[in-house]
């Protein structure tokens, strides 16, 4: 079984937003079996959604299409979908109730585009939305399921979790799919693939290999799919122990459902252990990334980003002779970065990081690119240097992941 | 004239990536006068791409592909466009050259996959990637243009702008296509429309409004097209100088193609004034979004993110009587961390953030969703407490878009 995804919207196709609906979707339909066929992304333009309409009928046996649910004159979805099943819009008594519950917990008047809001095509089921105005929508055709949702991702995110999966999975019976990623370092996409090729060509047809390669990071991907959970289960586990002993140098970790940042801030908080962080050139991305997952207060003390030079002397206690000498972007000042930002925060584990992330020199004589990575424990403090090429995001991303898989490092030899 | 993006790999499909490259596609042809018809992506898989590329024919002018390229056997994009164009792979010398010097460079053993990096359709031409091994393809049928380019952002992007975009200028001519956004903050997205509905009606034709809200803000876009650049934008911003005195109270700026982090580090830097920043409920995202752009260094004194509330005590020197008075999400909190960071990192302006972004209570009462942010100059302090909802997401980003516009207004006053 199928799914298809739209989304609907001019500001998805002039580029002002990023589509992360769709990426969403996608994970959640493959946790329950159903793959993507294909995700289209149209204007808001009533034609071109017909048309889009129609095909994704062809192709998939649901079809999600997400946007221009809103109140305003742009938004023109509902209208469309009723007249590609011939229908009209009716008030829905419930609907209206949660729109008025809305505003007035807002204390926003009611105006009457907001009771619009209410008007469903009156084939649709009506799925609630607790998070806004525009309800979701459930209708369907031939045997085919189409649900509307608003393109808000909160909302959206909360229908299709709580409603929208439920109902499918009540209403269908869907095959296994599985997928697992094994993350590695250090080894380009093409010397992996030659090197594990044999194993490769060996899996049986029902696993797919995927190589991802991503800031430093390659990311090897095996999806499949059967009706019987435990026979992929055991399939694709007995092709990971074979191909384990083939990358153990390059191996990192698994990439479930969660980052790697989040295995790490897991495994801290197991442990009892805290983390504190300075970062400079990565300038807040690994603090920030850590603390956007919940639970971050139980493992995370704290970060501390000496921009410029004369903080990193003044709060951190670098020493200026040491700077002076071995300049901000040295393994001396790495190391001190993390041995005073672990003492500073009072942490078992600390991350600092030096660099110059381009496009222009710095404070430093440091080629663009160039990042020393530190991490202390109570014990000793370990570095390296690396040169993460010439474009600034770039060496800012890689900087930070590598942070993280040195981090992991340290932590996996205290098991 | 129209184009259409298809983006190729299951990695899309499945969730496993989020989409950016389409994005930056609809920016960059936007900026040249072609809108993009539709974004599809599409599985690795023969048939499917062969679809995709025989609908986006029928549908634009100009076709983008991006990913499927490496040299992996999940790759099949080189092959099946050769499939489509009826045309053979034939060895490119320069491609290997460019081939041969990455790998020398990386000092890394040059595979036979690596080589055939180097097969390109014999009837396209060559867009050489200095970023990767990679070649963009430009192909034509029948009076369209085809440009296959690797999936990597970095790569990609560097081939659109230094050349797919110019040779497209230099074989057509387009029409103009011009965007203006208007950021408003304070005002619901239906509140707003109500109140310039007249102003609405009356837009000329060949100038479409859309209401584009997001975590606390609604951003109003104009979109106008024409032959003649004047024209359109004089009509373009006759309307905005109607509009305006309307919309004074919520009006906080334009967007360029600038966020307005950036735009606070332009002006920061032209005052040749310095910032700093506390944050902790948004967990140092407030100083990652400022170091993101290159140039921070010019006024981005630095960030502390004193997660724990002892740290807060400790580094940030806030006593722990006014904590166990106020609590540690409070007005007095907030106001000390902005005053405390701004001396601690010796800059002219800071920011603070204290507040719960759940799911669950922290070391404070405050329910969760509950933020203060405070904005410290030399001479004063001023804070706003607010409620950014429950879902922990939400609250981090409305947190930091909030301290952006509270930033700028105190920026703007100095003027």
């Amino acid at each position: 079984m199928q799914a298809e995804i739209i989304t609907i919207g001019d500001e998805i196709l002039i580029g002002q937003i990023v589509d992360t609906n769709s990426a969403f979707l996608g994970k959640e339909f493959n946790k329950i079996g159903v793959s993507i066929y294909q995700i289209t992304s149209v204007q808001d333009d009533k034609n071109h959604i017909l048309k889009a309409l129609k095909e994704a009928e062809g192709n998939a046996d649901i079809i999600i299409v997400t946007g221009g649910l809103g109140p305003t004159k742009d938004d023109i979805t509902k209208h469309t979908i009723c007249e590609y099943f011939n229908d009209v819009l009716v008030e829905d008594k419930a609907v209206l109730e949660n729109v008025e519950r809305i505003f007035s917990n807002h204390k926003s008047p009611l105006l009457t585009v907001n009771k619009h809001q209410a008007l469903v095509p009156s084939k649709s089921k009506v799925l609630m939305n607790h998070n806004g105005t525009a309800p979701g929508m459930w209708l369907e055709k031939n045997g085919k399921v189409f649900v509307s949702l608003p393109g808000v991702p909160l909302e959206m995110k909360a229908l299709i979790t709580e409603q929208v999966i439920p109902k499918l999975r009540a209403q269908f019976s869907f095959p296994y799919i599985m997928h697992k990623t094994i993350l590695t370092y250090g080894l380009g996409e093409s010397a992996l693939a030659e090197r594990i090729e044999e194993w490769e060509d060996n899996l049986p047809s029902f696993i797919k290999l995927a190589y991802l390669p991503s800031l430093g990071r390659v990311r090897l991907r095996l999806s499949a799919k059967g009706t019987d959970q435990i026979i992929v289960g055991d399939e694709v586990q007995r092709q990971v122990n074979l191909l384990l002993p083939q990358i153990e140098d390059v191996f990192v970790g698994y990439e479930e459902d969660q980052s790697l940042e989040a295995l790490i801030g897991r495994r801290l908080s197991e442990m009892g252990k805290t983390l504190a962080v300075a970062e400079s050139c990565t300038g807040g991305l690994i603090t920030q990334s850590f603390t956007a997952n919940a639970g971050a207060s139980a493992f995370f003390k704290g970060g501390l980003v000496p921009y410029a030079t004369e903080s990193k002397v003044k709060i951190l206690g670098i020493s200026e002779a040491i700077i002076n000498e071995h300049s901000v972007v040295s393994k001396a000042v790495a190391e001190a970065m993390a041995t005073n930002v672990r003492a500073l925060f009072d942490s078992d584990y600390a991350i600092s990081t030096t660099g110059n992330a381009g496009p222009s020199k710095g404070d430093s004589d440091a080629e663009v690119g160039t990042v020393w990575i530190a991490v202390a424990t109570k014990d000793k403090v370990i570095s390296e240097v690396f040169n993460f090429g010439k474009h600034r995001e770039n060496v800012i991303g890689r900087a930070t992941n590598k942070a993280f898989s040195m981090l992991q490092k340290e932590i996996l030899k205290k098991k």
